[in-house]
């Protein structure tokens, strides 16, 4: 990804870690390929008829973690407090996604591949979480 | 908006009331339709140097906006925590794009529409957070 | 919808009629709104086995005509070229989401509403682009 | 990205050459993502009113690649017409959003890298639409 190259070519001030920032936007994009992709696996599966709760959670994922990945993009005038509220919804739907995903993953290796890749991203979510925590304590309070 | 017919033709009992959360999936996908519309009339003004909080802002409600809307719309397997923590983030992004849009609502019509189209988007969103929280009192626990 | 509302607020002058223009993006937002819908009731019926042509499809109606309802939406430095190619791309997505849906709709009635829809929206297409190719020959060659 | 893990680990036998694939939606994830910024950086620059058309084509080229990227990730049930119009559509997308960087390219490091990514993306995604030319006369004629 060129995301840390874009956001050194941008023209205002990061409010935010740029490493971090640029690290949860990598997640987002790769987890929201693996929900879009698990999905579609799911759905060509024989047993689909067991599976259609992690469709479901997959196509949930998969907008969720993409709009919040744009949110995160724009830096120009961002407020804190919603891109707070947008990755806490995100890490909600990555942690049901990850559950859902768990119950399937001996069976079927996309499931297995897709659990990991929430579970990592909604790890990340929740350290961005926290660093805007602190910084809107010391920055914007 | 066929959405009510599509409910009704849904296989699956739904766990939310039916016109509470039509009336939700209409007023976002409305609020979605406006705030894209207003990011680029915004774009079109000789000042647009005014107005690139209110574009960023749009943009951000507008994608928020969409995949809420897309998140309700899934009857299957849904999950209420999910539900409220998307509905709490797109009442958010809601709120501050109203708030944008009244900073400039006597110079432009277009900002004028997206902050009445936000501010009962808003409401809408709060209404429906309230009843799934009465639900999963109720209901879940 | 807003659409027209908005359109008449624009600083710039629209390089298409507002009428065609705005029901085009009023049928491309409705039938988003039900192949989300229509998928999510597919995956909620017993005989999901026999559906997953219709989800997947479904799937990929609802992304191509919720996107090109936001690149019509948008008219400053609008580009007629753009519009025409991603207008016939979404035609080809309702044309064959309406024949799959079609398949189903002595069964479905979520089927069959998505069907009539798909056919709505990919005719109201078709007439944009004819529109598109006028305007193209007359205005900008 | 995991893509090609995924499509590994996909039930059905894939219509389209892998490697082909995989690049290509990787090409379209990034070329998304670099567009989302580069719009975003756009908005942030004090000369933001020569840049109104490169945001508005920024903002295109953003969906319809993510669109793209997702309608290739599906491969039950995949039908060549679409994957071939939605691909040339953004083809499309990527070259007007090239053309339009490249006039900003000496002013703005954002747009020197948007042109780069959009060039790149819209070269592979007419390789693609060639292999599925190529692969429609022979498998499905």
């Amino acid at each position: 990804m060129k995301t840390s190259e874009m956001f050194a070519a941008h023209p205002r001030k990061l409010t935010m870690d740029v490493t971090a920032v640029t690290e949860c936007i990598s997640s987002l994009v790769e987890c929201a390929d693996v929900c879009t992709s698990c999905a579609d696996a799911c759905l060509g599966e024989d047993m689909v008829q067991n599976l259609t709760k992690c469709i479901r959670l997959n196509l949930d994922c998969a907008d969720i973690c993409q709009v919040t990945a744009r949110v995160l993009s724009r830096q120009t005038e961002a407020v804190p407090q919603l891109l707070r509220t947008q990755l806490e919804s995100c890490a909600v739907a990555c942690r049901l996604c990850m559950q859902e995903c768990e119950v399937h993953s001996e069976m079927h290796q996309h499931c297995r591949i897709c659990r990991s890749s929430c579970q990592n991203c909604e790890k990340i979510c929740q350290d961005l979480i926290s660093r805007l925590s602190e910084g809107t304590r010391t920055t914007f309070l």
